[in-house]
């Protein structure tokens, strides 16, 4: 792959993407959103919004295929994937990852591309 | 920022986030879905599961905050935005970058992040 422009600044230093889909509770999958995905990304938008920080953005996403791990985020450019369950997990990974830096290691999911959903 | 432990790999080779977030048709700032992007992010995932590739993932996101651009989709980990607006638009992306790995120039949009909506 080429390099961008010469200059070229990436639009997001941070782009975070939290599943939000909702399937019927008894889906044999589950989902991010039945599992409180989409509050939870509500509450991680509001922290963005209330940091201010223009070059950080927080979205909601669709299926990501990984729902057995859910609810899930992924930050890129960096594709860290987080598992977070509660409003600290959320508090915890803006301060440490999305501000600090730093990887929060035990919210870190680790998934092995050769089990995805085929 | 460390780096993932040795060994991982990535989950998704290459994935896709498609803004589907539709305003009103009076919005002063638009939106993608208002202008197609619901349909073509629909289209380009069909085209990404007929091609069966596990690796590679389109998905719906909401406002990237980029509306005077849209439709758009950025392709991570390359951080590299799209402006589309027909089948052919995204056939070409699909088969261009997607799958052939060479960045689709015309259609690249070049977005200042001193611009973006505050």
């Amino acid at each position: 792959m080429q390099d961008g422009p010469a200059g070229a600044q990436p639009v997001y230093l941070v782009h975070v993407f939290c599943c939000t889909n909702e399937r019927p509770a008894t889906h044999w999958r589950g989902s991010c959103g039945e599992r409180g995905g989409r509050e939870l990304c509500d509450y991680m938008c509001r922290l963005g919004m209330a940091l201010g920080a223009r070059r950080i953005r927080i979205n909601r996403a669709g299926c990501m295929n990984v729902c057995e791990h859910g609810p899930v985020m992924v930050v890129y450019p960096e594709a860290v994937w987080y598992k977070y369950e509660t409003h600290a997990d959320v508090d915890e990974i803006m301060r440490g990852h999305i501000i600090g830096g730093v990887r929060v290691e035990r919210l870190v999911v680790s998934i092995d591309p050769a089990t995805l959903h085929g």
